[in-house]
């Protein structure tokens, strides 16, 4: 990216002229010359600018008394100055026009409410005065195409590894300090690392846009506590989608005790869990809950190889780990196939007839014995099978100078194709050093469990199939809405968007309640019809199978007011009958802090409350879409008739989902939530028996 | 265990005074000389006797030209000669009176159905003769009490490490030569280790029941692939709850595909899962179902400190890994409470104000900088807290010698407490050397996962709360049978168990059937009864709602007849028509392979089949301990009545399948199968709609 004056704040962030450090310091231990050590000591070519009224001279460089005096324009400061002389610090350098602020120190948000409101009224300041700020309580970033380490972490120190195109940002800097290092050990040297800290400016998805853009980068593993704003995570995955490079996201607070970890942390909120999911999961996200997890995903996505199907072959010659092995990528979604007949051939070549040529194949513990390129053929035969997605090679005990050799056959395989070939070495790790130093020097994926390698694939398969769907548009103009809406009052919303319902009446009268019975054809339902009620049945204001209307009205009226005295009633709905049918649920969560609505389908009742089948999909959903969402419900058979019951009408079902989605897509933020239930599905139609729809306004 | 002439085998087999090589060698890199060098280097204490007619003397060893010109009684014949002179071999063991011979050589029932009938003579020829067979195609055993080392396997060259008290079993040589380095490499020296490879005779339970019986074993971890016979498995787990010794079974073949890639490896057949597992449970035997899972829970267990309780406390300096931890200990059904107001005050002490005393206990980085025993003091006080189970320690990016200081700290408080303390440690391996010598020296659990750790402890808590409930007396001397029994057929019995049923009657004609109808009020149920007939609704069979009994009996005949000409009909069923209710399924399979019948009871109908929402038990079960087990179905709450619904009669139900599960167990394997779907459960009673019984015999 060509370096300018004005620059995008990324640019001048990752590709800094000048770096000044405020509060800096040669005090041996300090964190600011830990600080000045990192800049100075991997290969960073720009100015260093030490600023401290203290010193003329650092440790070799001119050290300025104040920001404004030094040479400008200064595009990155490093401030180390305690809490309370950081907004002055801010206000510097809005004076001395540097790019971006990194504000290691803590004491702000982290600390409370009055912490907040320094912080930012800090970032305010500073985004006014065209200063991008990265923190409070951070602990930096490293960019290595620019051998920037801007960090008072020693994890640099002990070697940065070779650049492997990934890049880690996280909003913990212990948990980035542990990334850092665990990844170098496997082999793994991250190209860029952020920690943004308190996030009083620049969140975890601003950097990771802005490392996105960098050639240098394929990878960008984030660790999130609060979810980010819906239009920047939209964009940003779109935009990784887009450049065919990964996002991989390990998230906390996912549990309620979780939550409340993270919101003492940082102070950070969690926001809409299930949108984000979505989102995430519709560009090829991967998401991951462990720290280890993270981990094996980027060693797995070092290697380059993506992983087009599901079909996995395991090599091995112990008939036991392919068994758990088979267990274990049966459960994740993978299959263990046959190899074709000419593969088996080919491979029965190199292999003793007591071993086996079907999946998981037996190569025997000979073969590893021998002093020959058989492993070598084996594996490159298999990666040229047609059903063969994924090699998953299984090692026991073979150790030393032949497990070295071994190491370098199945290098030599794994060059040789497009496919995933990765290793599972069940052995005491001091015994296979050599083998391990190859098979990570080249990007062979290694790891120490069977397990954890099917689940890191069945990810990666996973975000490989992703998809974008086609989306209908959203609908508009129809029926506007505020406050709660009663099923009476949004009839004419569901007539509008084709959602058919059963006839009814909004009666005031005992009378009116009689009349109308009378046309609807004998037995009614009645419901009280409130903005203030939304749960009828638990004031008795629903009545089914009613006969009697009259008396059922002035019973209901009375039960309502007694049991809810504050709510002024619209009148009484009476409504024809719905045949009995299967009982569907369907809503919609309104669009909310960017993200778009969610729409919630399966089956209602009590049944669906204690099982819970229900799928979720963004909206504007299309019908087909709709239907394909319907078939991922457990109950799926249920809907297309099971055991001589009656089934569903599912393109009417699908029919009004859709419509309903487009609807909340058209609201925007002013839908609050949507709700049928139940929505009581026949063979041939489907009839909305209950509508509950509330507005933000 | 006193060594006497008799002697049980595992006696002669783990305290030998004499050890036999039946094809000894000395030949640089053949088995048998690495099984030679083995017995010599390891402080085998007895009589090392070479057989071989080609050598007078071997490395410095009188070597015998066969086994009886070798001095007796030989306690343990190693044999090594190839497959076609091992009957030879074992017939000489015979008439030598060997203890046990371990036969290393393969080609035998691995290879298929020839093979497999060689070994089936050759074991039974071996216990005619009085001498018990490990093997064949196995690598021997370890058995370091004894200084023995009777395997060809190079993995015990690389040092056993320290004696642990955990012994390993298994079928497979290669994952068994894997657990043994992983092992070592975590600080684990296994104390006893064997392979059973083909299971001729000794099986992996045997071998597991002999270690059990040493006092140097406190742990036996097994893998398997075949469940073993039931009789054997109860005694085995039993045994081990009584001694308070701990057994962990990782298990292969649990999927389809698992289980094929199983039977190719030793012919070995999968037998009865959910009686293996619920017997497993019930004694607290520790499942697993990968090999690092093995390996962690080992680790754990090397500890000896048992998980008394769910509640783990989280130490950490980083809030982003406590909330990782919350997430895994949430979703593996731990607790991470809050810690007593004494504890928090107490350790507030030592933790700077910005910390957080709250779980996850934030102690802040700077406890990790200071050189006093601050940590020391924080866990030591944790560990003390009365709702404090386990104490779970977090580390992030501390390295070296920093490290290496809180390792003993850490060291120091877990030996002042019987509760487990264990560390999931998130940094380059090779930055915390020392630490992890230090933490692994003193059995002080080390991790790299988080997620792994949780589960770990989940599942020793589990394993020491398993309880063995109090069991009913079996049900005997009711009405015996053969074959299938239809509904009617089985009225009886369910009379004599107290079991409520609709009134009915089985008639065979048309007229018969219409009086029936009559007396039983007018509207009735007809089912066709045949024990060839086991799905009536598929052909016609069942009827419900019916008010001319008389035509409906003879359409049924009719079309029972015409969709099924070979199935002969007692009659036809004219049964009262039981009233809607909740559809419960109750379900017992027969005793098989010596386990105990097992209970299955959920619901019924339609929506149970799509959503299996049943439990087991083993029986026979009290009538307490089924309403318990009514308790776990997820659908629970609908037996209480739900939203308006009436509810079931629990005791009701819980009195039938206690009744019946104890029927089953009084009928030993002569059950094969019993049905009752559905049992129709309403407030104050039930009523069993449909009856399945089919007897072995």
């Amino acid at each position: 990216m060509p370096v300018d004056s004005g620059g995008h704040w990324a640019c001048r962030l990752l590709h800094p002229r000048s770096v000044a450090i405020v509060g800096a310091s040669a005090r041996a231990g300090s964190l600011a010359a830990q600080a000045l050590a990192n800049l100075r000591d991997f290969g960073y070519g720009g100015r260093i600018l030490p600023v401290n009224a203290k010193y003329g001279e650092l440790d070799g460089l001119l050290c300025y008394p104040s920001l404004d005096a030094a040479p400008g324009p200064v595009d990155l400061a490093l401030i180390l100055v305690p809490a309370a002389a950081v907004p002055g610090a801010i206000d510097d350098c809005v004076r001395a026009g540097v790019g971006t602020a990194v504000v290691f120190s803590s004491g702000f948000g982290e600390l409370g409410a009055e912490g907040l409101e320094v912080q930012r009224l800090m970032a305010e300041a500073a985004r006014a005065g065209g200063v991008r700020l990265l923190g409070p309580n951070c602990q930096g970033l490293i960019y290595r195409p620019a051998g920037l380490v801007a960090t008072f972490s020693e994890a640099a120190q002990a070697g940065l590894g070779d650049s492997s195109g990934i890049a880690y940002v996280g909003q913990s800097g212990a948990i980035g300090g542990s990334f850092l290092g665990l990844a170098r050990e496997r082999g793994i040297g991250l190209t860029a690392w952020a920690s943004s800290g308190n996030q009083a400016d620049l969140g975890v998805a601003d950097l990771a846009a802005g490392f996105l853009e960098e050639d240098e980068i394929r990878v960008v593993a984030m660790y999130l506590e609060a979810i980010p704003p819906g239009a920047q995570w939209r964009q940003l995955t779109a935009r990784a989608r887009q450049l065919g490079k990964n996002l991989v996201v390990l998230r906390s607070g996912r549990s309620d005790a979780g939550r409340r970890a993270a919101a003492s942390h940082t102070g950070a909120m969690i926001g809409p869990d299930t949108a984000f999911e979505l989102v995430s999961a519709e560009h090829g996200v991967i998401g991951v809950t462990d720290v280890d997890q993270l981990l094996d995903t980027v060693v797995e996505l070092a290697a380059r190889k993506p992983v087009r199907g599901p079909g996995v072959t395991v090599v091995t010659s112990s008939g036991g780990a392919g068994g758990i092995a088979a267990d274990w990528l049966d459960g994740a979604g993978l299959q263990t196939g046959e190899l074709a007949a000419e593969t088996r051939r080919e491979i029965a070549k190199f292999i003793p007839a007591y071993g086996s040529t079907s999946n998981p194949v037996d190569v025997t513990a000979q073969l590893f014995a021998q002093d020959d390129d058989s492993v070598f053929h084996v594996c490159r035969t298999i990666l040229d099978d047609p059903g063969t997605d994924v090699l998953m090679m299984i090692m026991t005990n073979v150790t030393g100078a032949r497990a070295a050799r071994v190491a370098r056959q199945l290098v030599a395989a794994a060059e040789s194709s497009p496919k995933p070939l990765g290793v599972a070495w069940l052995a005491d790790g001091n015994q296979i050093t050599e083998a391990t130093k190859i098979l990570r020097e080249h990007h062979v994926p290694l790891h120490d469990s069977i397990g954890r390698k099917a689940h890191v694939w069945a990810r990666l398969y996973r975000a490989h199939t992703a998809r974008s769907p086609v989306r209908p548009a959203p609908l508009t103009g129809v029926v506007p809405g505020t406050g709660v809406l009663t099923e009476a009052a949004g009839a004419p919303l569901l007539d509008a968007l084709g959602v058919p319902r059963p006839e009814g009446v909004l009666v005031t009268s005992a009378e009116e309640a009689a009349e109308a019975a009378a046309r609807l054809g004998g037995r009614v339902v009645l419901k009280a019809q409130s903005p203030a009620i939304t749960h009828k049945s638990e004031v008795g204001g629903v009545r089914v199978g009613v006969t009697d209307a009259a008396s059922a009205y002035r019973e209901m009226v009375d039960a309502v007011h007694a049991a809810r005295p504050d709510a002024v009633l619209d009148g009484i709905l009476v409504q024809r009958m719905v045949p009995p049918g299967i009982e569907l649920l369907v809503g919609v969560e309104g669009a909310a802090d960017g993200y778009p609505p969610v729409v919630t389908v399966g089956f209602g009742g009590v049944t669906a409350e204690v099982y819970q089948d229900v799928v979720t999909a963004l909206a504007p959903l299309s019908s087909p879409d709709a239907r394909e969402l319907l078939t991922r419900l457990r109950g799926a058979p249920l809907l297309r008739g099971y055991r001589g019951r009656p089934g569903a009408d599912v393109d009417a079902v699908a029919a009004a989902v859709s419509a309903l989605s487009r609807y909340a897509a058209g609201l925007g933020d002013r839908l609050a939530e949507l709700e049928i239930n139940p929505l009581i599905a026949h063979p041939n139609g489907v009839s909305a028996a209950d509508l509950v729809l509330r507005f933000t306004d």
